[in-house]
């Protein structure tokens, strides 16, 4: 492919900053399409068949985005919701990640992959890497760091030549989270050892803007881990999972927000998908009120 | 399901130990089927249409199987290589277990997946929990430590109900894995650290044969490192990969057997799946053959 290699490719930090100053939002909606908790109209039999499960489930991804669209910079689909429904899951995947750029949208799959080697190359293509004449499925993926820096070198790769983005997963907000804190012989925490690695990683791939390529996922629900990543990484794009159904609260994020108004993004799932369960309106318009909501919460917050 | 609490089901460690005494192999065939490399009879398109690849490796994972049954205890699919060909290549993955199944193989899928609260249990479910009447797709998976103990709750309950089993990731044979030999404040490398977590979380999952559900992925080319590894996990089954195309022999695997005759797997992959490109033969039979040499030679080391 001779033609690629001449194309220049814009780099993620600057098509995420342009989108999020476009669309004024650093609010991504997670996609976790769950069968029994889907509106009940597009239930059907999903508690017993995985292909009318799934199709559930794309009907509901559809809906969802539509109903965000105006008020969110990127949807981050969670593999593994659609993983559990088999190949009709992972088809349902394919077309929510497509019509969600369809509609203009960064596309994060939530896949936390780790491997080494070939198969590392195998889930750079699987997510970041043209197909058959199509675009990536994703303009960015999460992985996990565990395997070391060279099982990084092909999303690397994937990022420098597609304008994929990468965001290593540093900690996370379950209570049983002994890993990643885990005090190293210089004293400090594993995840902190993996936050320089991203950041090292990183720094020759950053756009005009100042933002790298590789970012980093942080649990929201710990502000004080959030500030010490800023400092750590600072020209990574910060994505913060955990707000809303998760318990962090916007305020606990301004910190993450001072190398530029994109430098972090905010991802909220159960609680904008599923805001119909408490409010008992429809479920688009339930989807599209709460993400409003927070999509002003966290411009406020970030104060550009 | 209350059928299904009342079934006494049997656990991972006795059907492995039964599996490998009766097939007389701790061999295990990776799964990695790539288009690139496929017999020129099963290629066509498949360097251009993804639909046409997946085909091709389905035919591919099927004459592998049919080739190699006679001398592995089970095949160990590569998640990675069918996800790299999207839903098509999800599809292929699932056929190629339940036609390994169907063969009387344990399925061991390699998909080191790892994340937290309901996404844990959506992998968990995806592999290891029956779905629409059917078997789990996979007898036991891999998964990555990284995120902690309550992040694998949901496959530890899989392998108590359904009879699944658990391989996490502790060390790999590739050149810059810095992160899993990183030294602890108590001066471990955090890979032992895990180790003993592995240990831990299987204590109460232990069959009649002394083995635990919960086992662990060593890199068969750090001979030193499977026997502190055998030391500090007495009960698990070790999953050593690395022998073959990664470089490891099976003299270096002696003491990961000494648990038991089902107390290691040991797996090889390109050094089967591809024998045919350098030796010439028919893929099938040439894969047989690397087999059955394999086979033979890890159960002399093995010495039971």
């Amino acid at each position: 492919m001779s033609a690629e290699s001449v194309v220049a490719t814009t780099l993620f930090g600057d098509r995420l900053a342009d989108a999020v100053e476009r669309k004024r939002s650093q609010l991504l909606v997670g996609l976790d399409p769950r069968p029994d908790l889907l509106p009940v109209e597009l239930v059907g039999d999903v508690h017993y068949d995985r292909a009318a499960a799934a199709d559930g489930c794309a009907r509901f991804c559809r809906g969802i985005i539509d109903a965000v669209a105006p008020y969110v910079v990127g949807v981050k689909p969670q593999v593994a919701f659609f993983e559990a429904l088999g190949a009709d899951g992972f088809r349902a995947f394919e077309e929510a990640c497509a019509y969600a750029r369809a509609a203009g949208l960064v596309v994060l799959a939530d896949a936390k992959r780790g491997d080494i080697g070939s198969t590392s190359r195998a889930y750079a293509a699987a997510y970041l890497e043209p197909r058959d004449e199509e675009p990536p499925v994703a303009d960015a993926m999460t992985v996990n760091l565990y395997l070391g820096r060279d099982s990084l070198d092909p999303y690397l790769a994937a990022c420098r030549r597609h304008g994929g983005g990468l965001f290593g997963v540093l900690n996370t907000s379950n209570e049983g989270a002994d890993v990643q804190g885990l005090a190293l012989s210089d004293g400090r925490p594993l995840w902190q050892h993996l936050a320089r690695m991203i950041h090292e990683l990183g720094e020759d791939i950053v756009g005009s803007r100042g933002l790298s390529s590789v970012g980093a996922v942080v649990g929201a629900t710990h502000p004080r881990a959030v500030g010490e990543a800023r400092r750590l990484m600072p020209q990574a794009v910060l994505l913060l999972p955990g707000v809303g159904a998760q318990g962090g609260s916007p305020a606990d994020l301004a910190r993450a927000f001072t190398s530029g108004p994109a430098s972090a993004l905010v991802s909220a799932s159960r609680s904008v998908l599923y805001a119909f369960r408490s409010t008992g309106e429809d479920w688009r318009t339930a989807a599209a009120l709460e993400a409003a909501r927070l999509q002003r919460e966290v411009w406020a917050v970030a104060g550009w």
